[in-house]
């Protein structure tokens, strides 16, 4: 197992401006309009210069959800019990969970990464265990992770990124599993962004105003514990993220260095865009957004990052589904591109 | 031909309510928190309410696209030439456009009414004729349409309606071309919303700002011209609207009276659905609203109808095109509600 983070040195790959081109003064020219497909010819003109295609596409996709627990949890931040961690991880193994549903109806390739539950689930098809603990440590009193933990963890985001690459696929999503995980995730952000935690800070899974209060106080606490030793990314991710922020962290950096485009998910996933985003300038290319989480920190995250998501659904749920959810809109959106008939194929008169 | 509108008179069918409550009853045991997919999950409930079905699908797909001219593009208030209706209708056939595109790659069934185009495309294949009239008479100085055209109009799109009934839709999906219809239907919209033209004119196909200013004028003028004859809708819709804004708003009025779910796409097919609903009460029940256009008089016409759209990408197309785009989000909200495992069946544990 790789125990360092030098492979985090590597840049971002270059999107293909030439392709860029080819792709706008395509969709100048199919019967529609200028502009009339909105942010859907934005997405197919990215795609094209993020693939390096003239027909961009998003068929191969494949999508690694990354499991762990919170130590933070004994802080009593989550509305659900912390066995649901685990429990989720044998129902995204038996099909039953959301991100299962949707993979299965897009023919894409899931892959579930168990980096540290509490409780073992034992060995499951589809599942791949590489253990570092039962969870990660209490943020609210010490690091979350020591510097080989996080080293491993970020490997392993970066072997599935590598995996999803070696099995063809034009898209990568990151998922998450943990209870917990969004108060790692708003008390990062909360360093990364120095913003306050009520910006940060909210429901989760499901926890009522007074709930959100409390969250809002544990990171308070967390953020002035680790006061400092907040200045780099690295070790802001090492002392308040999870398991599995850092390895979507790791994935993330890795489909940028490799030109892999990201469909980004909701606030956990944003928040580790960001974290790779700092960690490596021009990884941000390589990102689309999917959708604006319900998860009212989500907003500050995508406005720091200047992201325009496809889709404000009230998505709330993790796991990569609201990415999965998005999907066919930007297989219509390459489709049109590709497929779409020109003024002159059609002769249809142009504007005025 | 049917030249009267008795059939208008019919009531819309009713929503299936222990369906509705057995759908919200599944939703909340589901392995996810509750209302965690926000908008798909209304969506799925609405639509189990709809189909009377524990488990909702928009599998079978109909679209019906209605094109016509229109008189009062002498006004000089379109970006585009009037020749483009019917070529764009040739387009249509030949499989070239957006909406062809699109019903391809969601397997639906596409058929092209065409009502009365300045120019005859000939025989098509795929495009069913019912010329009323080389487009409409100039709505600015005289009413569009005479009773005849209207009720025939009307009865066109009930027919269409009829047949997407029969060949097994679950969903229908509307959609016009008519160069000159942002005109028309933002002139009908000011009439049954007593709203002023300046809030509903729009750039349409892409009038510039001046461009713009003379639309409004141009409505201002025909809102005047028949300022004692717009007390009824169906009067309204006669003097002002379109021969394919009159055959979508049959179409919408026959599926809400035979209980078939509408995917409305974007400004024109919205102001046909509010004209439907103002001459059918509760027809608005059927219409589920596909996205929010960047035609800016949309917000106006969705708030009077109180909807929430799914989408926000900016479309401004026409044709069905961004109803068509929604239909795998639909889809997908389908899935997950009919194939996610309950927390019992999966074991999870449920909300602290």
């Amino acid at each position: 197992m790789n125990t360092t983070t030098e492979w985090l040195q590597a840049p971002a790959a270059t999107p293909d401006d030439t392709a860029r081109q080819a792709a706008e003064a395509r969709q100048a020219v199919l019967t529609k309009p200028p502009g009339a497909l909105g942010l859907l010819e934005q997405t197919a003109i990215r795609l094209a210069a993020l693939q390096g295609s003239k027909r961009p596409s998003v068929e191969q996709l494949y999508i690694a959800v990354f499991a762990a627990d919170h130590g933070v949890v004994a802080e009593g931040i989550s509305a659900f019990p912390q066995a649901v961690t685990t429990e989720m991880v044998k129902n995204f193994a038996r099909g039953g969970a959301a991100i299962s549903v949707l993979a299965r109806e897009l023919g894409a390739e899931l892959e579930v990464i168990n980096l540290g539950t509490v409780n073992d689930p034992g060995p499951l098809e589809g599942v791949l265990n590489l253990p570092l603990a039962p969870g990660t440590a209490n943020l609210c009193r010490e690091p979350a992770m020591d510097e080989q933990q996080l080293a491993r963890a970020m490997h392993g985001g970066r072997q599935a990124a590598e995996r999803a690459k070696l099995a063809g696929a034009q898209l990568f999503i990151g998922g998450e599993m943990g209870i917990g995980n969004t108060t790692a995730a708003a008390a990062l952000a909360c360093a990364l962004l120095d913003a306050p935690p009520e910006q940060l800070a909210g429901p989760g899974t499901g926890l009522n105003a007074q709930g959100v209060a409390h969250k809002s106080a544990v990171i308070h606490q967390a953020l002035e514990r680790h006061s400092q030793h907040l200045g780099t990314p690295l070790e802001a991710l090492r002392r308040l993220g999870g398991f599995e922020i850092a390895a979507l962290t790791g994935s993330y950096m890795a489909c940028a260095q490799m030109g892999l485009p990201v469909l980004v998910d909701g606030f956990i996933s944003s928040v580790a865009t960001f974290t790779a985003a700092r960690l490596c300038p021009g990884a941000e290319d390589w990102f689309l957004f999917s959708h604006a989480s319900a998860e009212p920190g989500h907003r500050t995250v995508l406005d720091a990052l200047d992201a325009r998501p496809l889709l404000d659904l009230g998505i709330r749920l993790g796991e990569g589904s609201g990415a999965a959810v998005a999907v066919p809109l930007i297989r219509l959106a390459c489709t049109l591109h590709n497929e779409m008939a020109t003024f002159a194929e059609a002769a249809v008169s142009e504007k005025l």
